[in-house]
């Protein structure tokens, strides 16, 4: 499997679409917002520049793809009108691969500009966007050229399926029964793309640039522990009784995993550190319930939902992935099955999502 | 009707799309291309910059929306490893309206990319793709920020259908019935949109840098001369037969005009003086056949055709404007009635599109 061809969210604006069905993602942006602020506040009172690129990678379709963006301008709206400065232009660069669907994002650019322009009032700096379609892992802008980047729930994805993992049978990413081998050729795969995202995000920036990065990953330094897999062990369950009854094929499960990694905060820290070419502001963890309506203050909402919103999230994730390699005809049955499972977890036992964000600046070369 | 919203050409690999019936367009670009290659070696011999950044604006979806751009690479690579410099790095900068279909031209690049690679060998630059949606009549880009603009059969559409053309009944754009007001309404439009299109371009242009601009024109001063005009006084035809059957309400084509200005040099000349930020290195008129298939040395293919491919040229560019007016249903039998009568005239008389290519500087604020 080609990762930068087949990887994309769901297209569109129908019912199984990313744009609706990515509220645990709106979340996480709007739990992280405060971090995205410090750092676009401090970047932008140390340099001044006249003209801002800000870049959001895995920028997606739907409404999550304008939010970090618009938090961004805002901050600096707000802080260059506090010292009486004039608002810079904004080079708004949105970055996903080239399945990703940009026509739905560039014909909704009219309406966000002027919502943006409303909200902002007079004196906001004009704003200039533009597509970029390519994988991260690889160079995206010209060197030194871009001041802020921002990434939410994009860097778990890796370039490929980590090779060898022909010993994890049974299973679509790391799991329980994994051996250290496969254990192994993940963590391996994470620091080589990670470590590349940073050399070409290093590249890139200007110094003294700033990256806000927020990572699907789990706290346990174990990268079989629950918080991490068990969102895909359960994908791999519905599979599973689907391979039992006979309507998929042994052999296609057991070539099929998921190109991605959770990293626990050390597996970043420790990667950032060895590439060199930035210094870490801030690392946080975060949660966030797998049912994106769960207020944090009840979980009846999370109950009566059933798990729906949840296998629509996963659907509108990971659709593209599971239909290049199984085929269409049978996603419909997977995430029905899939629904059924988490909901009966779900009620069960604490469903979370973890968050890692690493705040980081560009060092002088 | 809003342009930004509705003119686009039609998106896709089918039948119908612009990207298989565009060789007029095409051929232009081949025609053009020894204006290209002098302004891009002049800009980057005097200013070698390590960066160059290149707009193509109105770059459509097909087979031409990489192909100025890679005659621009491919001069800047030569004269940079002739001079034993360097090769820089590239920003590829495509522009159209919202409607255009990017998802089309990013799910290409990589084949361009290696198309491009092995035609350069080693040693040449990287690439880096944008897509920036929105009207070039407006800012697109960030200030002092790009070297080159080419710009290729897309500045003779207009920012919107002139006010003021109630007196062209019966008529979708120019012709030789309509009267002096409506002439009139088509110039100023002219006027106001080019003017500013040189404006918007002279903020984001560097000092220096370069623009070659190919527009549909005529030779004649006369804009209701047929050079400019036919073409669409062809397909008024079409549509005022539809009308006599009760095919098309009357008042449905009184009401429809096209947003579109095929200026003649002095024209161009005119505003460019008036602006004032360019200067003028060289102003050429050039012809190419309705017929893309026509050598030049024989009108027998021409002939053969009958009217099949200029046909379908015009419906890849005008489907969208067309159906958003009358609505999809008549769209077959518009265009079926419309290659009857193109080919007729063609069999009879001489058909041309009359090309109006500037190139220009921009010169110190």
């Amino acid at each position: 499997m080609e990762v930068v061809q087949v990887l994309h969210m769901n297209g569109g604006m129908g019912e199984t679409s990313y744009a609706n069905n990515s509220l645990v993602q709106q979340k996480v942006i709007a739990m992280t917002k405060p971090i995205t602020e410090e750092a676009i506040t401090s970047l932008y009172c140390s340099t001044f520049p006249t003209s801002l690129a800000i870049a959001d990678l895995g920028c997606s379709s739907g409404p999550n793809t304008f939010l970090a963006v618009s938090e961004v301008i805002k901050a600096v709206h707000k802080v260059s009108r506090k010292l009486g400065r004039q608002s810079p232009e904004y080079q708004v660069l949105l970055n996903d691969l080239p399945g990703n669907d940009f026509n739905t994002i560039f014909r909704s650019i009219q309406s966000f500009r002027h919502k943006l322009t409303s909200e902002l009032g007079v004196g906001s700096g004009p704003c200039f966007f533009t597509g970029v379609p390519g994988s991260f892992y690889g160079r995206l802008f010209a060197s030194n050229t871009l001041h802020f980047v921002h990434s939410s729930y994009s860097l778990m994805w890796l370039s490929q399926v980590p090779d060898g993992l022909e010993d994890n049978k049974g299973n679509i990413y790391i799991a329980s029964t994994s051996p250290f081998s496969v254990l192994k050729a993940y963590l391996e795969q994470f620091q080589r793309d990670f470590s590349f995202f940073l050399k070409c995000r290093s590249e890139e920036l200007v110094t003294g640039g700033r990256m806000v990065l927020t990572l699907l990953g789990r706290k346990s330094e174990d990268p079989s522990s629950k918080e991490g897999c068990y969102i895909w062990e359960l994908m791999a369950r519905a599979l599973s009784y689907m391979v039992s009854e006979g309507l998929i094929e042994e052999e296609k499960l057991n070539t099929f995993n998921i190109p991605q990694y959770t990293p626990c905060p050390s597996e970043v820290k420790a990667e950032i550190a060895k590439e060199g070419s930035f210094i870490i502001d801030r690392l946080e963890v975060s949660e966030v319930n797998w049912n994106s309506y769960d207020t944090g203050f009840t979980t009846s909402n999370a109950l009566n939902d059933g798990g729906y919103s949840v296998a629509k999230c996963m659907r509108a994730v990971a659709e593209p992935l599971l239909s290049s390699h199984f085929g269409e005809d049978i996603i419909d049955e997977v995430f029905r099955r899939y629904r059924e499972i988490v909901a009966d977890c779900m009620s069960k036992e604490k469903t979370e999502f973890i968050n890692v964000t690493v705040s980081v600046t560009k060092t002088s070369a």
